[in-house]
């Protein structure tokens, strides 16, 4: 069957968005498409929640070409909520159905390497890091960067897993964690004293139109989003370098949907041009974008499918000022009180099994505009 | 089989809420549900868009009790969309599971004359009427009521449907009207100049507790809602006594989940007592509530499932001023200009097909509190 001709002007209503993976990203993804009027189909290599809002749900494995086929053709766009989409599944894919975001904005971000590589060829600061594929490589990279690293693995980590913290030169440290790897590629990075995080969550349609959410300042806690709250408190000079960073990243992967980009704010006493570095970048809606739910008229979901479903991209403004709180293993045991406090948007994610480190659900605190933000 | 014990306590996340209907009710009701971490499971007498988003579907007749029966066994509460469920059918789902609302507000709510009467016994106002169960019953009630009146089928009628408007006094006009209806019972109602529609929109817990969301003025056009503008201009002790009544109404039903009391106000000259009367009630979500999803932290529909699952009523304060308009048949295909109208919160249905006077959407424009509101 020929590869079907790719999409023009918007998706009409009825039409149906094709979802990788089946998380709370799917399923947040899936009623966010709802509201448009469009359907969505889910594939995920087992069940998940975001079955349970979709028109349609595909379980079979990522390297099920003929499943996979199907899938396409019976969608009328494919996108994803996780990054780590095998090359060979979406090539497979793009052989009956646009993929939206396309192959570059996941070939560089399922690899730290090529990530961090791909960020500092176009002009935009990383912190220093070395490629370690051999225990060798380690003693003169630990030497070479100096103080505090993170060893982590090349690719497949997320929420902290694969990650190592190592105190200042401490070499024999991160021999023992790359051979913890076994032989996987890793990098080592420079572990920055950083004044905050901050992650700018933008969409990019197809006609190269970018539109930016306020950034939020975000609060990790064992590698995994805990917290954040918009806006970020940000000189307005300084919140503009990171909108045209994102802008940067975005065009240069001529990318379609809704981008994240982590950055670390290095602080007022470091130079503007200098004060901002990408952590790291992925190509899906972003826990750190989840307020846009309850403090926005269209949320970073919303946006995603409009973008990837060729619509005008909807309003970014917020109404409200937001703190989320993520819910994550047995906190989500609190849903009964959360429930109760009349400031609390709640939301729970349908898992069914709570499990230590998992994400099961988050809240949102609104604060009129301009009355609240992080300090 | 036994029937099950009654709900008591919140409905923990992974619970499935049954509910009747597969409209553009049943289908926000279903994403709202979702946000709890709760299923639904619909049952209606044919395919809608509701099924877009709910974990299972069931198609029979209303009156197909083995269907039934399954249904109301495979959900942990069953509630709808629509007043008109047939009383065998409620009495069949009600032996296997908790049905909210329950019968009584059913079987007010479906009839108009019981309704009228009902809300004149607790001492609340409506406009004149007379039941009119034959044809000889029309002159005399034309002649008391005195001026313009409506006839309307006391069963069945929505959007318009089955009402006719008749001029001063004309008892030929009104005779006609009724043989239209081919002996359906009916009643005539006195029309009122009203100074404008409004509505209100509470939630009331298993436990007594009532919420209510702020006023909107509403305009309605060919029987059909066009708009609502929310807040409406009331004065606070105008606004208190339309409350109290939604409250008087909600309490004496022993009602649990979302009511819609649609009011006429006949404006300032009336005095404050006798100013609002009950134009009709609807045991359920409501199309002049749809702006609370995006002006409210919690909508009618996430309240309306909070209370039917017995959860903690959610907060029905608005964060923003807000104005509703209906997609009502081909006004869908505007679509593509809505969307790209940076001001509009844009709501498709997901209906197949576009039909005169069908509703197939909505946009709601955002104000900040207390900048804009009806006049």
């Amino acid at each position: 069957m020929a590869k079907r001709p790719k999409i023009r002007g918007p998706l009409p209503p009825g039409s149906t968005i094709g979802i990788l993976g089946s998380g709370q990203l799917a399923r947040m993804l899936s009623t966010a498409a709802s509201r448009l009027g469009l359907k969505t189909h889910i594939y995920a290599d087992g069940p998940g929640s975001a079955s349970d809002v979709a028109s349609a749900t595909t379980i079979a494995p990522y390297n099920d070409y003929a499943a996979l086929d199907a899938f396409a053709r019976a969608v009328d766009v494919v996108t994803y909520e996780f990054e780590n989409v095998p090359d060979a599944t979406a090539a497979e894919l793009a052989k009956y159905a646009t993929v939206r975001p396309g192959p570059r904005a996941l070939a560089v971000s399922q690899d730290r390497v090529a990530e961090k590589t791909f960020i500092r060829d176009i002009g935009l600061g990383v912190a220093p890091f070395h490629a370690i594929d051999k225990a060798d490589e380690i003693a003169p990279a630990v030497a070479s960067l100096g103080g505090a690293c993170i060893l982590k693995t090349r690719r497949l980590g997320y929420d902290g897993k694969g990650q190592v913290s190592l105190a200042d030169d401490d070499a024999a440290a991160a021999a023992k964690a790359f051979k913890d790897l076994r032989g996987a590629p890793a990098v080592l990075e420079k572990r920055l004293a950083f004044a905050q995080e901050l992650s700018v969550i933008c969409v990019r349609a197809a006609d190269g139109t970018v539109r930016h959410y306020d950034i939020p300042q975000n609060t990790h806690g064992g590698g995994i989003l805990r917290r954040s709250v918009v806006p970020a408190p940000l000189d307005p000079g300084v919140a503009d370098r990171a909108y045209d960073m994102a802008t940067r990243i975005a065009n240069a992967l001529d990318y379609v949907g809704v981008l994240a980009v982590e950055l670390f704010d290095l602080g007022p006493n470091v130079p503007a041009a200098e004060r901002l570095l990408v952590n790291e970048i992925a190509p899906r809606v972003h826990n750190s974008g989840h307020w846009t739910i309850d403090a926005c008229q269209v949320s970073q979901f919303e946006n995603h499918i409009r973008a990837v479903a060729d619509w005008p991209l909807g309003d970014a403004e917020r109404h409200s000022d937001a703190e989320m709180c993520n819910l994550i293993g047995d906190e989500v045991n609190a849903w009964r009180d959360l429930a109760a406090d009349p400031d609390v948007a709640l939301h729970i994610y349908g898992k069914g099994e709570v499990r230590d480190g998992r994400k099961m659900g988050h809240w949102t605190r609104l604060y009129p505009r301009g009355t609240r933000g992080a300090t």
